[in-house]
């Protein structure tokens, strides 16, 4: 396994940084005052970058990949809901009447829906599950590591293959969304580990706690750091995730790794996404050059770590805060219309139209 | 004319308010935290209750409808582009190769582009050209009315009469859009003297003024609204369009107006179309129930004139300063996935998840 992830990482590379400059000039000469279509322009030539400068930009066909995984840490009453709505959430992400299912069908994107490790057992088969279980749901970590660092590195390398093979298939976008009761509480410690932010700024409400349940959660993670602080700081990056994160988020980063590798751009969806990109970039920085954020979460949190992670303002800022994917989806259309701008946009010369004056 | 706007105006009715509960109580069964999915809710609700109420939101087919207009106070030096770019872009729109033109393709909706007064004399006729000229652009306001208000009162009609169309011939959603060289200087001074704000505080670089010409801008601004205070204070809504609006801001107030009227929703763009937005809405407040503000303009002042509409925020904020209706085609893509979440979503009930605990 520790070999496997190494080739991985070695084979993740930048972007090289001339294609930016071609981007920018071939932007600059469509038929419009310069930088005015904003972050469509930052994307297109984010996508130039990464697929190595081609005549044409492609972003089709694109794949979804919803992670679903379970909790130890929910032993420590940190959600609003019961965990058995994983589970529950899993079944209607297959039966096609969650949001994330709309969504997809709306944006005709492919939906996948990947078990990391649901409590209760391996799903009857369906065409769009696929089964990456890898425990009966991560250890409480107030009281031990999530998972051991062997497991995480088979998380990680389990979701760099989906990503391979979905490049493989010839999708030219993916998009990263989770299920898991309490994950907001992984992704907030992982949050604080990585970026060195305060459990008592970024600690919210997830799918909708009280306000003494999200100080209880913020001491939860405060004490969790406390517990593991001498491992996460004598540990490297993969150490961090195996200590406080989560089977779905460990998945999740592997793929960002996996589509990195593979040189296809990746949509990351919310609060508990970013997490599992935080991780993937602490492993490995290049992969900021293959991934957007695709919306800002509503969880208050959410704008201190966009700033720590210095990667500029995401897509959208909607007031979303569901995950499974959503904000990923609907950051699609934008990608999607990045694409048709530089594609098919007339040139000030070819249109003949007069540039600026002043 | 007076009389065909007075009946425009009598029947624009405001939404029922029972709607919203009734959208509210649907959208709280439906499997997602309540509330969870942000500004895509409040956009579905609005439409129920513009649409009265019905099982499925309609959102198709859509229009965009992009209006061309020339300014007078182009002799101020207001703008970084010659004049003749207005009349060149509707060719390169009706060529297919502007922004906008890119964007409805790829957001399947249907364009037309309307003259309202291009210098140079009527286009030579084209499928998706309307002719709705006014003039030969306005006049310059610096020095007298932009137009007299029987031409203002025109715009707003012909403007209705599109809309009343679109909604005959079966279309649920318009966009607004425009084009005219010079145009962010009557939009600012619309929302001036709308909102009372100060033109030192709005004023922007529009398409790429530099900062001695946004301070000059400002103060042409300043100026204008002086020569016509009195006017202003003694004016109604649409006296204050006339003296220092534009043929398209005017003709888009009367879009606004024909919607609400035949009660289809209208996708507003950037800041001048929200100077046309704000115009309709001091002739009608009850406009207000049949909009959305599609994005927030990168233009620096825009966010202090979406405080003073206090509308809330708009849908997406992506940095764009472009126009055309641009941004009101991104947002196309969410009042899809708006009504696809309220029609296709599985409740609590239907899919036997379990709700909040706590």
């Amino acid at each position: 396994m520790n070999k496997q992830f190494q080739t991985l990482i070695q084979d993740i590379l930048p972007v090289d940084a001339g294609f930016a400059a071609k981007a920018k000039e071939h932007l600059d000469n469509l038929t419009k005052p310069q930088g005015s279509l904003g972050q469509l322009e930052d994307v297109a030539a984010k996508i130039f970058c990464l697929q190595k400068g081609p005549k044409m930009l492609q972003v089709d066909p694109m794949h979804m990949f919803t992670v679903a995984g379970d909790h130890g840490i929910v032993a420590e009453n940190i959600s609003a809901y019961p965990q058995a709505v994983t589970r529950q959430m899993v079944e209607n992400f297959l039966q096609g009447g969650a949001a994330i299912s709309v969504l997809c069908r709306e944006m005709r994107i492919a939906l996948s829906v990947v078990d990391a490790g649901c409590v209760g057992g391996a799903f009857a088969p369906h065409k769009n599950l696929l089964d990456k279980r890898l425990g009966e749901g991560t250890a409480n970590f107030a009281q031990k590591p999530a998972m051991d660092r062997e497991t995480c590195l088979r998380a990680l390398c389990q979701g760099a293959d989906l990503s391979l093979e979905a490049a493989e298939k010839g999708y030219k976008v993916i998009g990263i969304g989770e299920m898991g009761i309490g994950n907001t509480t992984p992704a907030t410690a992982l949050f604080c580990a990585y970026l060195g932010l305060a459990p008592e700024k970024i600690t919210g409400p997830g799918a909708g706690m009280h306000a003494a349940g999200v100080a209880h959660k913020a001491e939860v993670v405060r004490k969790a750091l406390l517990l593991h602080k001498k491992s996460l700081q004598e540990g490297d990056a993969v150490d961090t995730l195996a200590l406080v994160g989560g089977f779905e988020i460990a998945t999740m980063a592997g793929m960002v790794l996996g589509a990195a590798k593979a040189g296809i751009l990746v949509l990351v969806d919310g609060f508990i996404s970013t997490a599992a990109y935080t991780a993937a970039k602490h492993i490995c920085k290049n992969v900021a050059d293959y991934c957007i954020l695709s919306h800002a979460s509503a969880e208050p949190g959410y704008a201190a770590i966009i700033d720590a992670l210095g990667d500029g303002k995401p897509l959208l800022d909607m007031s979303l805060r569901l995950g499974e994917g959503t904000g990923a989806a609907l950051a699609a259309s934008m990608v999607r219309a990045a694409a048709a701008i530089y594609n098919d946009m007339a040139t000030f010369a070819s249109a003949g139209v007069s540039g600026k004056e002043i």
